[in-house]
């Protein structure tokens, strides 16, 4: 198909595709004469991702390129780090006012026994194994130390009361996985794990909302 | 207390309380001299819910600025809406590629009972009130309509299976407020959905990992 019907079909508009092309985010499609390039299923299928990608809050174009490049690379990691790559380019990523705080407990100052201790109970008291390389496990030490320097309340054990909800929730989350093939289901984690996040965050707030006026 | 003993009394640098204080976000002190003022205990409360919002990530100052006039002057509000005009100043705001789809939808285009139809349809699915104005209906409109673009699983239903993860969390979340004051408990409010929003999205992400190995 031609550029605009390739854009037509995914309903991206023509100046972004070209844009996707020259950023080189989206494949070149095959030249058929000077002027002329075709495109096929594979570009829309790929233009469809890096839309669903444009949509999540706050992802830099560079780290788009990394996702799209883990995704397209996945056999070389194997599923479960492909996932855990290009789910560790995703927003948020560690603010400036946490970098120091991290890096006093990162495993380069200190030994890997030591590092992110609140997130290595937390994540004991989660029942889930501790692994200082996986990016979520320094967002957490992160938001536990945030929570802490406001003075909010927080051990283990209110770890695993946002675990204890959220684990049946995650396990229905992943359960489509199971009918997808291996790139497939790459692309469903990055994806659900980007765009489903401010859906929970919404629904958590107008919950709030509702149990606040019957309160008060 | 000097500005010295501020500082070190909450745990910050003194050239940041120095630029709170230019910022007009600290008030001033009494001048007790040409070259000294005095602050109080309640400069140091101040401090610490500025240093606590400096932590929540993709905060604006001028968001900032807006979430303390909004403490400062909760009386003019009462609790709940001064807990909803806080938590709005929160990221995340409505990103540019969604503004389009979110004005198609407005209130201030269509006859309300059309507006954020997703929202609506997902808010009855959650047996709560639907209200077009509170920021957090249109953050959840965004949100499902991203994840219908991506061609990823939406339904009311799926709604519902959130707010039920979510109901009893919320409800344990809300529960310290029952023992404070009006205005610690609306700060309690801010904090508490800024600050425990990344440990719940870290916890989802290390539940998934965790998940996904032992599918693998």
């Amino acid at each position: 198909m031609h550029i605009s019907e390739l854009a037509d079909s995914v309903g991206v508009p023509l100046a972004t595709v070209k844009f996707y092309l020259r950023e080189g985010l989206l494949p070149k499609g095959t030249k058929v004469s000077a002027t002329r390039a075709e495109y096929d299923d594979g570009h829309a299928e790929r233009l469809r991702l890096i839309g669903a990608l444009a949509s999540v809050q706050g992802l830099p174009l560079a780290r788009m390129r990394e996702i799209l490049g883990v995704v397209d690379r996945w056999d070389d990691y194997g599923v479960v780090d492909a996932v855990g790559a290009a789910v560790a380019a995703l927003p948020p990523y560690a603010p400036e006012a946490a970098t120091e705080a991290a890096i006093e407990t990162s495993g380069r100052e200190y030994p890997e026994d030591r590092a992110f201790p609140n997130a290595r109970a937390a994540v004991a008291a989660l029942d889930l194994a501790f692994d200082p390389g996986y990016p979520a496990t320094r967002q957490l030490e992160d938001a536990i130390r945030s929570v802490q320097r406001a003075g909010l309340v927080w051990s283990p054990e209110v770890a695993a009361s946002y675990g204890d909800a959220l684990a049946g929730l995650t396990a229905a989350e992943l359960a489509p996985m199971r009918d997808m093939s291996e790139r497939q289901s790459i692309e469903y984690a990055v994806l659900g794990t980007a765009l489903y996040e401010p859906v929970i965050l919404a629904i958590r707030r107008l919950l709030h909302r509702d149990l606040a006026e019957r309160l008060g």
